[in-house]
């Protein structure tokens, strides 16, 4: 039995995980970030004992823990560098949770562990060497080669939101510009129909945005499969330049499968069959075999699940 | 003693390669590639004995041979899949050459094999995650990471130049539109020089090409570097998308070290210190600790060098 704790900005969400992969109890709290690192951790470890309490699993049962949070980490260290609005700076946060634990503590990067989730137990199950790319507020991306998280040699790898697609283009969070995530996250499909609205007005796009109150990454998208052109505008731009990231990212690492999660995947088949087909278009030809390309599966639990796995690779689980 | 073999389109350069990753001993041939990849490994067997005879070592003390060729490699099976302008086609390589050496038999790509030099015995000694970056014809790049060369699953990865760093920018030879290979390649520069030489006729650049008797890549920095500004124009810009898709490998990777090879090269500071800044300034701010960006020091030898070191990790060369 294995423990995966996932701690976002918002919520805590700690899951008890057996050796097939499945969370078999959950429990869940809010982060209240304010408080500091070790009420946060402290938390974490209180936590961990009432979900073996509630699953009736004896806390020496449990065989190790593993911990993500966004932003950085040193995991050989066991220490959390920095994770945006979660007060961890150089946090031994591994060692703060063995003085109430004595099984082995993992800690990793939380888009890292959603990728080693979907490798254990999701859409990529059984690939050695995957990319997740998470198209949520920014782009986030996890890489597991040789069945283990690659994170670089100071933690922060995988920022491939933060690789330039268009010299010269859309403004980034992160200072530069072109940045891919300016255009393939939720924000930056969020911008592009924003922005066509405006060229557009009075369309199907507005009328959507009356109904549901806002803008949001559905409304282009709603709006294309009502035939409406200026949305299907709006749809293929999105897809063409996710498929420009996606076939560079292809071209240089070539995994067996990258994995596309995030609220946009909802839209199905309808945005994956044509980003297949633009990445395949768009990739280096002369590949033997080529990289499998696929809706993420596990959605939210990807995160539990690949920080309950975190170290596991030593047991063998993986072939 | 090792023997690494580098088989380009042109020549067949073989080194004896001793413990401290020296060359003590050369041969070298013609590749001849017309006359097919049997004849051609047939030659390379011949050239390891030649080679062996002329520095006093006898056969069965090579430990191993390792063999490297642009284009795709399946290494474990020891198979070139494809190789440019050699013609290899799913041609096993490595039985071949066993037929007459009993050692170790190893094949790899060369830009990998490069990148693996350069880890053993030049710019990124000691270093354990490593991109080399060629700047040449093309852009070519090795990736070894965890001290061993990273191919993907298909033997296929580290195509860096075909990452598309301006959307529906130059046209590649890829087929793809706005590759970082078409601006950062001497191709990509000399076209950059060209175009400003048209626009700034009879300036500093046009003079220099008639002293040289062409346009080459160090046309615009030789009029830089006298205070032309059509030149600085051109090696500002030329700087600047090398800083680009430097600081998305970086980014994406967060590598111990990223080394420069290639003709460009031998600009030395003058383009190695702007390079740096401008890459810094573009890359992910908030890493712990910075890539290290270098000039490659083996030239021509890294490819040897590092075909000799395939398969040495299992002996504990590296840390």
């Amino acid at each position: 039995m294995y423990i995966g704790v996932d701690i976002g900005g918002t919520n805590i969400a700690v899951g008890l995980v057996d050796g097939g992969c499945n969370i078999i109890e959950r429990v869940k709290a809010p982060t209240l970030p304010k408080r500091g690192a070790r009420a946060v951790i402290d938390d974490v470890s209180r936590l961990c004992f009432e979900l073996a309490g509630k699953a009736g699993v004896k806390p020496r049962d449990i065989e190790r823990i593993g911990m993500v949070a966004p932003g950085s980490v040193d995991a050989p260290a066991g220490i959390i560098i920095f994770a945006g609005n979660i007060p961890f700076d150089n946090s031994p946060v591994a060692e703060w949770m063995r003085e109430s634990w004595s099984c082995p503590i993992f800690v990793e990067n939380d888009a890292n562990a959603a990728a080693l989730g979907e490798v254990y137990a999701g859409a990529a199950k059984g690939r050695s060497s995957v990319l997740m790319i998470t198209l949520g507020t920014g782009v986030g991306g996890g890489i597991v080669l040789d069945g283990k998280v690659y994170s670089g040699f100071n933690g922060t790898a995988g920022e491939v939101g933060h690789m330039v697609v268009e010299a010269g283009g859309r403004g980034c969070t992160c200072g530069r510009a072109g940045c891919w995530e300016a255009y393939a996250s939720a924000t930056g499909l969020i911008s592009m129909t924003r922005e066509a609205m405006e060229k557009y007005p009075g369309g199907a796009m507005s009328r959507i945005t009356g109904e549901l109150g806002k803008v949001s990454g559905k409304t282009a998208f709603l709006a294309a499969r009502e035939g409406d052109a200026a949305g299907r505008g709006v749809v293929d731009a999105y897809i063409r330049y996710l498929s420009i990231g996606l076939a560079n990212l292809i071209n240089i690492f070539q995994p067996e499968a990258v994995c596309i999660g995030g609220g946009v995947c909802n839209e199905g088949e309808y945005l994956m069959k044509p980003l297949i087909e633009a990445t395949r278009r768009e990739q280096f030809k002369g590949s033997p075999r080529l990289t499998e390309i696929c809706a993420a599966a596990l959605g939210n639990d990807a995160g539990i699940i690949g920080a309950a796995m975190l170290g596991a690779r030593k047991d063998g689980l993986l072939k």
